[in-house]
């Protein structure tokens, strides 16, 4: 049976449309957009969805996330608890990672995907890199925690891109760091287990990408094998790159290059490739990841929070280079908040406005909420984040009189949205056609909360408690 | 009659306490805090409200507001609609503000009261500079777009602070503005009717103080003796600072000194005195402020938004200087994402973290929040802002589920609701005791939007319609 959703406004093609309707088939992809002349023409076995007073816009593609990291939140921002920059703050990261069994892997995935469901994500890429067990032996199953975080998003309903992601040393010329035991694989360990992961998950709801953790933490040797795997197979390939000035300094020390010069260098840069973050590169690695047709993932609010630096989102879009989002360390899960701060930054910066205005003759507002939707899709590999036919009907509305929005009219809108919408707006998520956030609520909201709490006071007020 | 709130966690003394209830007397003052056994043996007749579930913490106090800005939400953020600095900016917002009926600017102004209140604001300080017909001419009585902000503040059921502000021209040397027409008044007539307004309203609901604009709209004669009339009545003294670098060159060239030395120099700086956004301020000029024992309100939300720049919050919170926050232009109505945009537009200029932590041996989200609240009642001279005997009961409180805070105990929610919470947490506010909000809903509300949006329809798709 096919559905017609009838929102008050639909975001297709760049802009809302008054009146049309999304018509979606029986296996959650989109048919069509309608119009209300169309509309009343439909076959007689399809159902109108209405939604009034709402606006539908395409679900938001969440490209990087550690879903583990939810649990710091709120946890390291003074000097005592996470200290005075990133590396410091790493250490109590590894505190989280270090005491999670399965089972609350599983628990505290759930509460970000949830988070992310309530805030209009319906894709998440999870750049995954706790592998093993505490004292660094492998699962019985090696996957199993890459297990249980693609059950997470299922029993949440989001689609789920699982990064399974390389990690081989602590850095160049580093001692082996204790913090980092569950996340070790040599290169044939972790072509077997992806493979294999590869094998059970490949779907749209559920697939695999490959991600080097970084220059860093992986040769490049390495680097090259585990990239040429997922060139056979055609999957996504990210890796953190350029976060902070020690890394690029230490890749230059060892491989007398910088990450990007080096990653061009060995023909890992392709446009299946996603470099996250991507904040200390120069214009040369710029125009090296323009000819590849890579995307950088950014992610501002981690950035902000973490102190990594400004993104010099301007030269990279001049250049035309995508740019995705990523929720990466979940200080907040607000996909807007991004978006407009990619802008933001810039005109602390430099004192000026709209400076990504225009670029290619796109609109601001317009640019920065594909960055956040068709942009990561591609990311991700998936058919996904614009409403237009052929596209898995994924999508949010908003109401249409949140305070934080009211007012505007079809042509405002938009930039009301990216630059003003607080999440009180989100009403309904839909992935497929299906709803799993109904009128701002999950059903198994209560469930996961308190599945959650339960692992967050293990955590954090019973520390000595090893993982079993 | 007396009402004991019992939330789950009062937060009081600078730390959330279990078990504790806030005693409200029948004026609306908080008569003290009471602990699970002595509320067992309180008077008969006194009302206990439950808040279970719930963390009660004090209100906010947005210390800078410019309520009809509200209007151009959105609106200016593309090249074509609101330009590349702040100057073009103000154009477009210059036209919001000439066409506003009196009743208009009542609708505009409750619209961005009702988002304060449901963002947890309890008091407001609405820096308030339309005066006169769109003509130029006094409206019969002068101080009526005044009376229509506060009876928007008070009919939404916020305390307000009416900073009457002096706009005497467009600046040095400059030609007049026709844009400015409606701020216009000649000191003598700024005094004759902030003296009126003050008569008429000088209670805890509603008071005056004044505002000259800045140094670049009102000469330094004009702001001295505006600033004598206030300390004769004990009244703040607030004005904008120093926010964009041309208008501190432009001091330059009228006075040969900066502005904050300028006011220095003519004894305008005092414990009374709010200096609004002081970005581009020098360490002599901090110290000038220190001395004084003056306050400073920053906007990070609007100074993002308008490209202002990044306030040098470190030097200024070392020096002891007492910063509160404002809303400003309205961009968003976002108390707690002022609060950690201070901290975070540092992390992002020095790629550090934790920068304002400890200063003074305050922990970084205690420090933010009294920035949110107890500083800005100081700002506006009012006793509100923490809960304690003898303050305002005025407070909001907090969904402990709500997914973006859920999982953290008492001593870690704090930097959870400053660094992590969404609007969405905030589920009840209250004014002396009084419920304004309720479950997240203001009862009027409704009226409200329905209100506020044939307004903005008005302005933005006939605005060619002269203000009558």
């Amino acid at each position: 049976m096919t559905t017609l959703f009838q929102p008050d406004l639909l975001f297709t093609g760049g802009h809302f449309q008054a009146g049309a309707g999304l018509l979606v088939d029986a296996g959650g992809t989109i048919a069509g957009i309608k119009n209300a002349a169309q509309a009343t023409v439909l076959a007689a076995d399809t159902q109108i969805v209405r939604l009034p007073g709402k606006a539908l816009l395409p679900g938001f593609v969440n490209v990087h996330s550690h879903a583990f990291q939810r649990l710091i939140r709120g946890r390291t921002e003074a000097r005592r608890s996470g200290g005075h920059d990133f590396w410091s703050w790493r250490g109590e990261m590894y505190h989280a990672a270090a005491s999670l069994t399965p089972e609350e892997m599983y628990r505290v995935a759930r509460m970000a995907f949830l988070e992310m469901a309530l805030a209009g994500t319906t894709t998440v890429g999870e750049f995954h890199y706790v592998h093993r067990l505490p004292d660094g032996q492998p699962y019985p199953d090696p996957n199993l925690l890459a297990h249980q975080v693609i059950a997470a998003a299922q029993s949440v309903g989001i689609r789920i891109a699982l990064l399974r992601a390389a990690y081989q040393r602590a850095g160049y010329e580093l001692p082996p760091d204790p913090g980092q035991t569950r996340f070790l694989e040599t290169t044939e360990e972790f072509l077997t287990n992806v493979d294999a992961l590869h094998r059970q998950y490949h779907s749209t709801e559920a697939w695999v990408g490959v991600a080097p953790h970084s220059v860093r933490a992986v040769p490049i040797e390495a680097v090259r094998e585990i990239t040429a795997w997922a060139h056979e197979h055609r999957l996504p390939v990210h890796m953190h790159v350029s976060e902070q000035v020690a890394e690029v300094e230490a890749c230059q020390r060892e491989y007398g290059v910088t990450p990007v010069r080096l990653l061009a260098q060995h023909r890992v840069l392709s446009e299946r490739f996603t470099a996250v973050h991507a904040i200390h590169i120069d214009q040369e690695e710029m125009d090296m990841l323009a000819a590849s047709r890579a995307t950088i993932c950014s992610c501002p609010t981690t950035e902000r929070n973490l102190g990594d630096g400004i993104f010099p989102a301007r030269e990279v879009m001049d250049r035309g280079i995508s740019i995705a989002f990523g929720s990466d360390s979940q200080a907040q899960i607000e996909p807007l908040e991004d978006a407009r701060e990619l802008e933001y930054h810039l005109r602390l910066q430099r004192q000026q406005r709209s400076l990504l205005d225009g670029i290619d003759g796109q609109e601001l507002s317009l640019r920065l909420f594909r960055c956040a939707t068709a942009n990561g899709a591609a990311a991700l590999g998936c058919a996904t984040g614009e409403l237009e036919a052929g596209k898995q009907a994924d999508f949010f509305t908003v109401d249409l009189d949140d305070v934080s929005i009211a007012g505007n009219s079809d042509e405002d809108l938009l930039p009301a949205i990216v630059f003003g919408m607080n999440r009180s707006a989100i009403a309904d998520v839909a992935i497929g056609g299906k709803f799993l956030v109904r009128d701002h609520r999950h059903p198994q909201q209560q469930e996961i909360l308190k599945e959650y709490q339960e692992v967050a006071r293990k955590v954090w007020h019973a520390p000595q408690l090893a993982a079993k």
